[in-house]
């Protein structure tokens, strides 16, 4: 996998469910968009929910940083850049951007989110093999 | 079981959460809000989730008719009154009012919501036993 | 307007915040599913948020039903059929259907929606002059 | 005031549309906890949505840090502490701890999230003069 493979872009409809009195998106709902950007890239690269019912683990969110720079509206187009940056044995860290839909270079909020692999019992567990996790590996080093 | 026992007061205040870009409540988290009663009534006289478990089965919404009177706002603390109406063999109807606290008289929203038995395989099934049912069986007639 | 041209399809797809503990499509949900096709529908045909601003009118939800016919699951894609059923001077009824991608013969969800035309006040009053809406009338007698 | 006024507990209930189909509530709905927490607080020592429409200005979620240590579950009563830990001419900054109710040693989920305060443009601004800002001030030197 090039450098290249390793980013995927997501589209977002604002609706108004997203906004709230003050008018622009509720705050709490831009992990929501970050959220489906990783849900379905997992599911494109082979590590969607069945993939993780079939190796007995989950990923679940361990922790995240959001800045948030500017609001989105009501009926804006969105997109969200998502990124590996990190890889551990039993975690991997995504960086997302969201950005206007034409205004690539003026991000609306900015997150790093650790992912963490946990077994049934919630215990943190070593990542399964996955041949996208392989092609991360060899485009990280 | 008297009349006025088959009456639930469940107490909700409107958070930020709950609003949209046109300053009040969303209508769609009327539905939530109704739920809750719902589901604490049901816990509070057994037939929790739980009680659901534990019978296999589970209570889902069937049908809902909702009228949206007047809009509830940031902050405002509202009562849900919920009332069982109807009890068939597989289902049970209940009437919800909303209203602001200390003004019972007239109601934001109003709801008559079905909420049917269903087994593992969401397959119409008859409610198994229960305390609180006989009771409403013996209120109702 | 042709009778055919009062019918409109919107995709939805299913997110985990969609979704909850009993594994499928929260209820209250589908009314979001439903807001966004209206709203979308709205914008399309000149009478979205901008033109509600302009005649200083919103459009609310006045009342709803809802039938709950088959959840909706994490990452099915869905359609809504939206269409206007009925045209007062104060209000606009539609009828929409909830479906699988592919599975138009079988809806999971069917609402039937009265959206009323208010002033700034909230109270009632006449839907303005719309091209649109003139078409429909057309469309509907 | 003294340190331990700075300290606000607030209850949180877990409803079934906080949860997701894994079982658990979903991450970003620890967000709308926080920010209920806060904005009672706000509301209570008198920085709440009307003194804040009063000066002009909106407090807003400006970054967010979380860390999800252990899963909330449905009908679970929490309690959010939260504690101002830094105050800036135009931001204030909040250490929040989500724990069960009952089991304040051991949290769920832990947040430190920064508020600016902004003018109706968006822009920064000073934070107005407010009763429990000096005394946060006095209290944190």
């Amino acid at each position: 996998m090039t450098d290249s493979m390793n980013q995927f872009v997501y589209p977002v409809r604002v609706h108004i469910e997203d906004t709230d009195f003050s008018g622009v998106v509720y705050h709490a709902n831009y992990l929501n968009y970050m959220e489906r950007a990783r849900s379905e890239w997992a599911d494109m690269v082979g590590m969607g929910i069945d993939w993780q019912r079939g190796h007995h683990i989950f990923l679940v969110v361990h922790s995240a940083e959001l800045v948030f720079k500017s609001p989105a509206r009501l009926h804006e187009n969105l997109r969200v850049l998502t990124k590996v940056v990190q890889l551990g044995k039993a975690s991997l860290t995504y960086e997302q951007k969201l950005h206007l839909d034409g205004a690539e270079q003026k991000s609306l909020c900015e997150a790093k989110i650790k992912v963490a692999c946990v077994d049934q019992n919630m215990r943190p567990c070593a990542l399964p093999d996955s041949v996208f996790l392989d092609q991360i590996r060899r485009g990280l080093t």
